[in-house]
């Protein structure tokens, strides 16, 4: 995601535009997670250059790193760990303020033993409220669910980014690339009486912006009839350099 | 590293050039570890998508994977840890023999609890001979020192890919790149009379090719005057692309 210039300061994840002016070095300050899976924490073991900057994650997934001796290459002289309860704004470096919050989920996929719970909310996977001033969005890459207390906390918001991973629930098991469902991923499928598209387009949010797209997920074309679905809903499907103003 | 296409069929790391005509997967059957530093193992990470295939290191190296959970997400039921002993010859699926042995090194960064021992052989850092039929190289992409074992092991050999990381073992702390010296790093510096250029042309290796080389050598630089120490002394720096026939 991009900013457009006049939060371009207030933004953190802007701060990848510019280069810190040294012979080596990383323009991110912060990083913020939003679960224990690989595809959040794997690319932590590629920011190990000496470079300084703070990860801010619940308790439960930043435990994650500290049981997991690959992460003490992340030099804790360097990189601070900063547990976000529930409910707090953790201040960002830049500013900006992110409040993390649980949403139905699962645990990590390598912590699985057997089928795990995922209809429930648990501080392994959250959503995220980032705001600055009086601006603020949400992002909820992973979910498997919309309870109550996740409709009632978005209800009304300018902008929410939100899992956009699969289609229908069995579109892995279908198009022969996986043999789970969404659900049982940890991710609602977008369509669907039950879907997040019906779900969310009642809550009376301004606008919606489809992320985490698997590529299986037809609504990636444009065009497409699924695409259409989207469109007629007033929601949109992100894509590479996309920028939004608040 | 390419093959040329009368070893093409024999040599496992060709593979990545043959997709495996599915919707997804990876053409990748044998990963072989010389160290558990995060350059080595971290990228196995990337390969969890439910493809099979053999990952060979010692048991130093392979026993950090299972002690780091994250790496539960290679699943064994596919994915399977072979142990290789120093001295025994692994054979991987696709005919090719490995056998790794120790050389100077030291124990992975995020092991590391004060200075290292980094001068002495131990099976956390290995160097690999690679064989099919009557053909053989060695391959050696980190190594602090080269000892009487390691001479007498690759006198003589066709072909060495040796660690090309530094030129000179300060190189990181006069460029400002870093603050620590190679050999503190598990790597012996190219030049120098006690440098690896030095030792390992006296050894009567057929072909030497350096590789792992950081970014801050000089020798990178076609035509600077410490490339042409290099190729003074017969020897290469490797290239993306590079074709080597045995």
């Amino acid at each position: 995601m991009n900013c457009s210039p006049d939060i371009r300061e207030q933004i953190s994840v802007c701060n990848w535009l510019k280069p810190r002016g040294k012979l080596r070095g990383s323009p991110i300050r912060d990083v913020v997670l939003t679960s224990g899976e690989i595809d959040n924490v794997g690319g932590l073991l590629s920011l190990r250059e000496n470079e300084p900057y703070s990860i801010f994650g619940s308790a439960e997934v930043l435990d994650l790193l500290e049981a997991n001796q690959v992460y003490d290459i992340l030099d804790r002289r360097l990189v601070s760990l900063q547990a976000t309860a529930s409910g707090e704004a953790a201040m960002l470096g830049s500013g900006i303020t992110v409040e993390l919050f649980p949403v139905p989920g699962k645990v990590p996929l390598y912590l699985e033993r057997e089928a795990p719970t995922t209809g429930t909310a648990s501080e392994f996977t959250v959503g995220a409220r980032v705001a600055a001033g009086h601006k603020s969005f949400f992002y909820i890459p992973g979910c498997a669910a919309i309870d109550d207390d996740l409709a009632a906390r978005i209800r009304g918001a300018k902008l929410v980014f939100f899992d956009g991973t699969l289609w229908t629930d069995d579109e892995m098991i279908v198009s022969g690339t996986g043999s789970k469902t969404g659900r049982r991923m940890g991710h609602i499928p977008v369509s669907g009486s039950d879907g997040s598209l019906n779900i969310l387009s009642r809550l009376g949010i301004g606008r919606l912006i489809f992320i985490h797209v698997n590529n299986t997920n037809p609504m990636l074309i444009d065009g497409s009839p699924e695409r259409r679905d989207v469109e007629a809903a007033n929601a949109e499907v992100a894509y590479d350099g996309m920028e939004i103003t608040l």
